[in-house]
């Protein structure tokens, strides 16, 4: 079975020979080779760099056998263009958080292929890269909420004050400048569908921050939209909630094809509520990429096996990898999850 | 029914009018007089200087109404005076974090009532003032891993990134300092009941941040150990887990009486899962007390129905206050609570 019919058989619970493995944020800091990248140009350059772009979105491939690559991006570039003042400062941030209707009213209408058509192009030149390999392709957008979360506070944030402040008071405010998103998003990712994604993943890092109830009514509607309008016969539709355990029945009812656990989430209870309408992908702790290499292996066995009942399994880890995690570990993941398929036969 | 009563009789499952109401950090930066006693001394200071811990310990019991009164005080205070050089800048920081043996051996033998008598001063004083309005006082510590985490992070953390190492390559270096913690707890909360804590809360901010097995590792047994040994029918013993939606039932399975619930548990759930074992405390998400004065009622009849075939329900907060509460916001919620007994016959 090779590595695009594994991953996509996965995705939509079909039977595999053995669960595929890639890691989120596989492309990053962590790599020596990328680092390298990195001190020629910004974060921000990078990703509008079609040959670095494709330069660092492969590296994994070579230096650590994941069997599926990702696009190289940040969730902010389709914000780019769009009437929205941001600065890498490291992380984004905005001179003049969204916070007023005027405001969400004042930015243009999403046309992410006229204003960041450097992407779309990335994400041809990697599908075209990875066709003889029979390696898959990934695209990816932030989701609704989170961009949100960011435009609202006008970057990162402990408490999200600000974007609770206009939740709880001015929740029309708010419910514009998701549906903004939401265009943007639906737009962004068949775009990357048709360019040539063969899988995409909709990242809500922050919407863990709200109570079930609130998630319900702000984030789930979205979600439910999104799956509706994104091409997903063409390419799966995966999922993540950042330490979302306590909205995992919501994220299962997403519509989503396959549901990306936080490592905070148990395995083995997902894949009872899933129920068999979702696949499940997940979930090591990314801070487990610097035990020892029997220890990770022993961890991708539990989980292998914590998910074998469920519809469909995708190894991966819990959170995006973290900056100082040994390649020697990324190394020992992967390896383990090509482990499973020794004397399965396939 | 007298709060006093109220409290202990909903910690420990007995029947009550209404359920009591307190507000995890409901004495701090959100009330004008807090901060003008903090235009006069540091953080640390305040701690330690006994007439001004009482002062600002008891201010939310005047402006706000609050039903019960927790010790002013920091869960970093009982390492004070036990060889850990600390400083706050405003959190607390390490400048040697510990992450060897050989520091772990060179604490000095847990001796609370010796090196910060202070802290037990201010809960008799306390209890003094409070005896004549049978207003409850309420003790606490942090836990041993959310200690162990500052110690050997040096300060507040993102990711953990020194703590996870520890547990994955060194963990008898790990288990070493929660011994060492566990033993200071245990002595800290003890001698704040002897010294008139009528229930104590036992903080472990930080155990979130593990995977649901990681947490039954390291985090259960040490809570199970706790809840044996402090002197639980002179104080019933709460513990509060943040972010523990996925940890629910180990610590419903810890020992304590109460489980006092992060805003993003589901409270029904809890209830659910409790079968009768635990009271719980909780759980609104704090940034919701900047919602209108309707909003805020609405959200606390919803808790206490939520919560109603639960043991005991003590209405909280699902986090501390933040330091931009409105004032008008903690006072909708205690109303809110107050409310709930008219026409209870109570």
């Amino acid at each position: 079975m090779d590595p695009t019919e594994r991953l996509l058989r996965a995705c939509r619970g079909e039977p595999v020979d053995r669960p595929p493995v890639w890691l989120m944020r596989q492309a990053g800091r962590y790599l020596p080779e990328y680092r390298r990248v990195r001190e020629e140009v910004s974060f921000l350059e990078l990703c509008s760099d079609v040959e670095r772009a494709v330069e660092v979105s492969l590296q994994p491939l070579r230096r650590v056998g994941t069997e599926a690559v990702i696009l190289f991006s940040d969730i902010f570039v389709p914000l780019l263009g769009a009437g929205v003042d941001v600065e890498f400062t490291p992380g984004p941030t905005l001179a003049r958080p969204i916070r007023t209707r005027g405001q969400v009213e004042a930015l243009r209408a999403p046309d992410p292929t006229g204003s960041v058509p450097y992407v779309f192009e990335i994400v041809r030149r990697l599908r075209e890269e990875l066709a003889d390999l029979r390696i898959p392709l990934i695209g990816f957008s932030g989701a609704p909420f989170t961009l949100a979360a960011y435009l609202v506070e006008g970057g990162g944030s402990r408490d999200f004050r600000a974007l609770k402040r206009l939740m709880f008071d001015e929740p029309e405010v708010l419910r514009g400048l998701q549906a903004w998103l939401v265009e943007l998003v639906v737009k962004y990712l068949n775009a990357q569908i048709e360019a040539g994604a063969q899988v995409v993943q909709l990242f809500d890092t922050w919407a863990g921050i709200l109570s079930p109830d609130d998630y319900r009514e702000w984030v789930l509607p979205v979600h439910r939209e999104i799956a509706a309008k994104v091409d997903r016969n063409s390419a799966p539709l995966v999922l993540y909630v950042g330490n979302g355990a306590h909205v995992l029945d919501a994220a299962i009812e997403s519509g989503a094809d396959v549901v990306s656990l936080d490592w905070r989430v148990d395995l083995a209870e997902a894949v009872r509520r899933s129920e068999g309408r979702v696949s499940l992908q997940g979930n090591l702790d990314p801070a487990a990429l610097s035990a020892p290499r029997d220890e990770i292996f022993a961890r991708v066995r539990a989980m292998a096996a914590a998910a074998a009942p469920a519809r469909g399994h995708v190894l991966n880890l819990g959170h995006g990898c973290l900056p100082d995690t040994p390649v020697e570990g990324v190394r020992a993941f992967t390896d383990a999850a090509r482990a499973l398929g020794d004397g399965a036969g396939a």
